[in-house]
């Protein structure tokens, strides 16, 4: 008999006894996506003077005091050999580039009226109008970034500009994955290794020679964490969590969790290792509650399931065993959530016709119809409408 | 002088004109996240036979009638080598397993009490518990999964399941980036590298020799759609429209877009071509609002942004210019939405501090406090958090 542990108690053995993985280095222009290790200090102000933030005319503010419809102004266009700009003057500048001395506003091309070398101006400039000063982006010593930051492409620019080079990424957890016995055809292990790589690392078969005992498999697997796809019930023909046991130690034999019960957590010589069930439906949601967190706080990224949520109302009620967290496939519709047929609970294409899925906490006997839930989106497409840009999401 | 075209009709032309790539076959054990491009019909019934849905006992749901608390029902437990149970026989069998003739439903592991060879039922099984029929994962000719999916990881397993070992996908998109000219070393292309690759594309950077004219380049540049980063603007040192023009065609000129103005969208032989300005915070956003549709149009992929969404109230008003859709970086604090300072609107540093950006419709003059808003979320931690799974997402 298992006497299973609940997710809180996995989450926190896990949060206490798994790290981030030591970094790598590696250059800033392909470094989206992966996670920053430290925190990245801007070397030097940036921009180091002030740079118009628009293509247009830089000119002096003072020099526009007056201007007006009724009374343009006129400039004389300078050509970009001047350091400095003569009083009266205006140069013609790309956004980005630097001002001349004696410039201290940019007056934006499309509202500009060139003719000729001259250029009339019909309306006053502030100081500092369309101008981005020195360090606005960064201040020489700001941390622009901090550590478990998921580089975004926007992040990538600015390092670049700031002049960083390299950076300290935390390294990608190497997954081994032993199938010891899978649904069929091993469709588990090439769900989890798509999984893990959802997660943040990469997995890595790890090939079982006929006759080598499970617990060998399982102490000479590589990678910083196990994970071990079938076999993990109480059953006689069960054998992973025996020979976790062999290898190294069993922390908790089974789990309160549907489907997924018989997932088991443990490690050998300090590497986590988890067993899951063989059947890929239990394997799934046994990954996305318990050993996907293992990865990803091994890849130093934030604990979240890697899916989207929506809180949206239930069309039927959800019914849920007291005593163990239910994973109840859903779908969408017209911004209900349908619950599929418990009938097909352990079946695998409930996951694939599902939109996504609602967890039933362990203390709750489900959800009545009409009650809020959060969904986690397997489906992108299920996300809530943004009715000011209805061209984003129009189907052609 | 830009006469800029609305998203909505640049939205339109690019549906019109920009189709899914042709397929690539590959092997279904690595296809999770890559587009199918023609549905998938199962081989055969699947399972072919009534199979365990969970390990236990597979038995006679006759022969459980009358079993209660008071009345347990001896079972003698048959060895796996009988290809039909006996009368009165139960036999042990995990979950995927087929069931024996003679049986049609399985009492679970943890609720099944053997002692020796024999095991006592202590309550009546229905015909069919725990049991999947065959045919109820799929039935053969079932269509599973339709062209436009996004492979899951729970789709690659149920294909493995299936039997299915290669399928059609929608090609990669190659994208040429053409660097014209770029804020600061090169901050830009990178950028649009990362953006490229979050939609389902490949960029290549075409090198541009010294002297080569920009027509020639982007005329040359290799891949299935191009992109050219920097002087789009009109002004005279602003050459990409220009050549554009030279090589193929011009179809929008500028957008109507805050910031990201000067936009332009074209063709050269029926390749599409987007020309970005050079700040990286104006290529961002024209790379989203328009750039990254032609990519995920040629990826097959559906129109959305890749960012999750929320619906969120304002913190403080938005104010925009009518006549364009406004980027607004936002902060999302205590499930309010705080814009960023529109002094800041031209600094690339809003985009890395922001949670996600909130956009103005060209219609609108902005938002009032107060008003529920989409936000497009940058962060994954800026999710809506799940009530009943506080475990999920709680930091350490």
């Amino acid at each position: 008999m298992l006497t299973p542990a609940s997710c809180e108690q996995i989450a926190d053995w896990l949060d206490a006894n798994v790290e981030a993985l030591p970094c790598d280095e590696t250059a800033v222009a392909g470094a989206a996506g992966r996670v920053l290790g430290a925190a990245v200090a801007a070397p030097a102000d940036h921009p180091d003077t002030a740079v118009a933030a628009v293509d247009g005319f830089a000119l002096s503010a003072d020099a526009t005091v007056g201007a007006g419809d009724y009374n343009p102004l006129p400039f004389r266009v300078a050509g970009s050999g001047d350091p400095a700009l003569r009083p009266g003057g205006a140069r013609a500048l790309v956004s980005g580039e630097a001002l001349p001395r004696g410039a201290d506003a940019v007056m934006p091309l499309e509202e500009a009226e060139p003719r000729g070398g001259m250029l009339d101006i019909y309306a006053p400039l502030a100081p500092g109008e369309n101008v981005i000063p020195p360090g606005r982006e960064a201040r020489a010593g700001d941390h622009v970034l901090g550590p478990g930051r998921v580089l975004r492409a926007a992040d990538v620019a600015l390092l670049i500009e700031l002049g960083v080079e390299t950076l300290n990424v935390v390294r990608r957890p190497r997954v081994g994955i032993v199938v010891v016995r899978d649904g069929t055809r091993n469709a588990g292990g090439a769900m989890i290794d798509s999984l893990v790589l959802q997660d943040g690392g990469v997995g890595e078969n790890v090939e079982r020679p006929p006759g080598e005992p499970l617990s060998r498999t399982l102490a000479r697997a590589p990678g910083d964490l196990l994970i071990a796809v079938g076999g993990s019930g109480p059953g006689p023909n069960d054998p992973s969590a025996g020979a976790l046991e062999q290898a190294g130690e069993v922390v908790f034999r089974g789990a309160a969790i549907n489907p997924g019960e018989t997932a088991t957590v443990g490690r050998i010589d300090g590497k986590p290792v988890m067993l899951l069930p063989g059947p890929p439906i239990a394997a799934l949601f046994a990954y996305d509650s318990i050993a996907g967190r293992a990865v990803r706080r091994l890849a130093g990224r934030s604990t979240e399931l890697p899916y989207g949520t929506r809180r949206l109302p239930l069309a039927r009620k959800i019914a849920s065993g007291l005593g163990r967290l239910e994973c109840c496939r859903v779908r969408v519709i017209d911004d209900c959530v349908e619950p599929l047929a418990v009938a097909d609970n352990r079946t695998l294409s409930t996951a694939v016709r599902a939109d996504g899925f609602v967890l039933v906490p362990e203390q709750s006997e489900g959800y009545a119809e009409g009650a809020e839930v959060t969904v986690y989106l397997y489906d992108q497409r299920c996300r809530q409408p943004d009715p000011g840009a209805a061209w984003l999401t129009r189907k052609p």
